[in-house]
């Protein structure tokens, strides 16, 4: 990407128009949408070269483009997920529109060409420039569109019968602890969320059900909880059931979804490599399709990553917009609990009503005017997942209508950030935990034991000095997002192989960390996206939205689609 | 075309490779119908920003495309159709490529770029020029290919069940004078034509029946013929059979396909246009499925024509390479016997059968080393024919591995050749039928009258003239040939609305008679492609081969498919 603006748009050349390229990009998808047809046919180059391919034909000339075009009566629905862009030159654009169909998918290549407003008429004859207006415009010389059924083994939305549980290769028993035999272990009834099975992390308190934490051990000297959290009782009481208690990392301290004792769940949108976590079993039973709704938590980035390996809506709220009671804390300070879904509107759907009937202290905001686009958080990740993130963002400006703005971050940011957050985290952490790691040797895993133990050794004094960093970060992205919602890659990698090395493990979670701990610890809500692909694998574009933004979030929703 | 060179190639810019970037493309083919892996991952941009996409997804970097191809086991068969291409800027093209498929049709469109050999390695660095070696290479940025059933509509063999007859709107009484009650109206038994229905022009004995030329005023004076022509013998010999007889323009002096006594033949490749002349009727029939293989003759263009306007491959063979005894003579210094058919082999099969079997007098060729292409010539169609015919022709070259080269030809020429071919020609016609039309005031039109009657005023010197230019452009032609064969139009338009003023008509003619009257004039032999489309329409590439080699021309129709 960087590569091809260099290329073409560097060296001594005028920088790509790309706010006026998307803005004609914008104006088509409107104009395809709401079957505008002087407007897509401006939006064609005239003359009889332009080019037009469907499946089974290659139309030539405008007037002959124009004609199919006011013959077909409409083009089918569609939401834009990846729109890629590489420039060809200055004045010149490739662009492949991907798009979810109703039981579908979508693809359209076009060559962009900008050229003097009505350089041309329709006869191809040249126009003065002065009589023919100011300024240089987009238009369309060549494009192709196809369509087929929907890309075979991706855990969202798209996916064939994504209502239709797929059976992992050896059973769930990696993916959930508890699992009613045939009925709920709690809820079901009439209301808008009646049907919808919800998979619970195992750190989220199921009336008449232990809190297991993905640790044995812990799971042994667990009491049966009485009552429900408050948060889960606010699905039960919309109509869910739950569907079975779903595994989780050990006590929630990792974000890759692998557990000694009880195993990996299988990541039914990418076999064969972890489904993230540790919200793992929610989101691999949502991906599976064996439950609708992940209820999980999110600290350093536990809905977000594995809504992005899993390719499924994850939303973080706003810190303390719901209730964290009855939930096995990991460092309150950044504890959220949230949700993970393959379809957007029941995440909405789901998400609205776990902020509760008020929303009491949500600020009411009509969301953005803009998204931010940053380069350095780009940078953090793979070239290839920032590709894929980069085609997500495209079309979710595309799909709004929201212009993509560049935003300045000083590269050494990112570090400083996850320094001060993890000295936090960690701190916490060890205050929760530290006694039962201490009283059961052995009980988790030497990586998960070696992270609670680095928070025994941080000082008063580096709490203060971290907290002091992430109240500056606070303010600065306040202000940052009071401009646009900042839209970043959910992960730095998609899901990596289930037989990675510690090693391969380690730099996939560093990686992330510099990406998600700048919601975690601003408190500002998040939403994966799960939208990009590097090869057939998905990875989340995650936006950023002013803290208490959560309706105007879930809103977004409302307008990306897809169908179900 | 010329605007699209222009731009980007002219004025001061370097001109196009567009030699280099043909030699890629058809590298590119051969690569992908031999499923040659490493020839077709050279051919596309290391680094992780290239794209391929199909109907249902899309492929971001080299590695994981690569990764597609060598799992998929190879692309299914296809036959190019056209392949059109745009000149973005001198390093860079987009190129469309259309091919039938078995039983469907498909579409590739792919932005070319050229680069320095080597520039760029599989990890997307840099690699000095002169360590990769010299000069630079045209590779696949991005690629979009989609497939689907045949375009229906069409009379070509790509048409959706060829085989099966269309039904005319209004009955066939226009395109068939005479058809056998269900059964031959002649031959049909074993052979390499069995089966194959021959409608026969009203022009050509068949053993039992009547000449009508399509003047009942000649039909009622008609004789019955003792014996077929044996030309039609030849193929009846082959086990063929006569389908019926099928109708002419008035003495075949014209190439719109009207006929003011029995009405206008219905083409089916192209509903509400005429099918071309003056082999109407087996042209239409042909197209409509009612029979197989259309008999007829060709002095100015009477089976290119339509052949053209019908969406049919069309050979008019070299003059005197098949006998024209039992045949309506319109002007012998022209007059040939040829084919039309929807399929390319079995237009291959009878070709080679009416040729006879010693085929004396035939020089033995081995094909073609280049295939010529003149501006001057494209420009004598209209911009959008010349368009589809070029892409018809880029797609030949591409197919066959031919290279195209420009030919320089005076614009002045085709006039000049046209006037001395006009000149021969109307006074031979008059020499045959002036004494029928003199006796039969009223039994043509009033056009076609007058066409006969300008022949009545050529003088002895105007003949001479005439014939020594027409020597002078034989000679010329032969050199041409020898270095190639040359490409150009079949028609300036395709077919006119049936709705035509006369004027209209007059101009769709006139355009055409410049284009046909070359192979004419100098004898040498003639095959319409019929692979052009002016939006549905389609419009035929004709490709003059030396004189006497007809059968590498018929065999030029092995290589290029398609089914059937």
């Amino acid at each position: 990407m960087t590569d091809l603006d260099e290329r073409n748009g560097g060296a001594g050349g005028p920088a790509p128009d790309r706010r006026g390229l998307l803005d004609a990009v914008t104006r088509y998808e409107r104009a395809l949408m709401s079957d505008d047809l002087p407007a897509l046919d401006e939006l064609f180059t005239p003359g009889p070269a332009t080019l037009r391919a469907d499946a089974t034909n290659a139309l030539v000339g405008s007037t002959h483009i124009a004609e199919f075009r006011a013959g077909r009566g409409g083009a089918p629905r569609r939401w834009l997920r990846r729109v890629h862009l590489r420039w060809i030159g200055p004045d010149d654009a490739y662009v492949v529109a991907e798009s979810d169909r109703v039981g579908g998918h979508g693809v359209q290549t076009q060559w962009w060409h900008r050229d003097e407003v009505g350089a041309r008429d329709a006869d191809d004859r040249r126009v003065p420039p002065a009589a023919a207006g100011i300024g240089r415009r987009w238009r369309v010389q060549a494009a192709h569109v196809s369509g087929g059924p929907a890309p075979a083994g991706l855990g969202n939305s798209a996916r064939p019968g994504a209502g239709e549980p797929v059976q992992p290769p050896a059973g769930e028993s990696a993916v959930w602890r508890v699992r009613g035999a045939g009925r709920p272990l709690a809820g079901g009834g009439p209301g808008p969320l009646a049907g919808v099975r919800v998979a619970v992390k195992d750190l989220v308190a199921v009336a008449g059900q232990r809190v297991g934490a993905g640790v044995p051990a812990w799971l042994g000297e667990a009491p049966v909880e009485p009552r429900s959290a408050p948060a889960l009782q606010r699905l039960l009481d919309l109509g869910a059931h739950v569907e079975g208690i779903a595994q989780t990392d050990e006590l929630a301290f990792s974000l890759m979804g692998v557990n000694e004792h009880y195993g990996t769940p299988w990541n039914a949108a990418a076999p064969g490599r972890v489904p993230g976590g540790s919200s793992s079993g929610p989101a691999a039973a949502v991906a599976a399709g064996s439950a609708d709704l992940g209820l999980g938590t999110d600290t350093a980035g536990s809905l977000r990553v594995p809504g992005s390996y899993c390719g499924l809506y994850a939303w973080r709220p706003t810190h303390a917009a719901v209730p964290v009671d009855g939930v096995l804390p990991l460092a309150e300070d950044f504890d959220t609990v949230g949700l993970l879904a393959r379809q957007a509107a029941l995440l909405r759907t789901a998400g609205l009503g776990l902020l509760g009937a008020g929303q009491d202290g949500h600020v009411a905001t009509t969301g953005p005017t803009a998204l931010w686009r940053s380069q350095t958080l780009m940078d953090l990740a793979t070239p290839e997942t920032a590709l894929a993130v980069d085609a997500a963002l495209t079309a979710l400006s595309v799909a709004t209508g929201l212009p993509l703005r560049e935003l300045e971050i000083d590269p050494g940011a990112p570090a400083a950030w996850t320094r001060a957050f993890r000295t936090v985290q960690t701190a916490q952490a060890w205050a929760n935990h530290g006694a039962f790691l201490t009283a059961h040797p052995g009980a988790v895993s030497t990586a998960v034991r070696d992270r609670f133990a680095s928070g025994a050794s941080v000082s008063p004094q580096d709490l203060v000095a971290a907290r002091e960093s992430i109240q500056l970060t606070r303010g600065w992205l306040d202000d940052v997002l009071a401009g646009g919602w900042l839209c970043l890659p959910s992960t730095a990698t998609p899901a990596p192989p289930v037989d990675s090395t510690a090693a391969q493990v380690e730099e996939a979670r560093t990686g992330t960390l510099l990406l998600s701990t700048l919601a975690s610890q601003t408190g500002v809500p998040a939403l994966n996206l799960p939208w990009g692909r590097v090869g057939q694998l998905p990875v989340g574009l995650c936006v950023l939205a002013p803290r208490g933004a959560d309706t105007a979030l879930l809103d977004l929703l409302e307008t990306l689609g897809p169908p179900g």
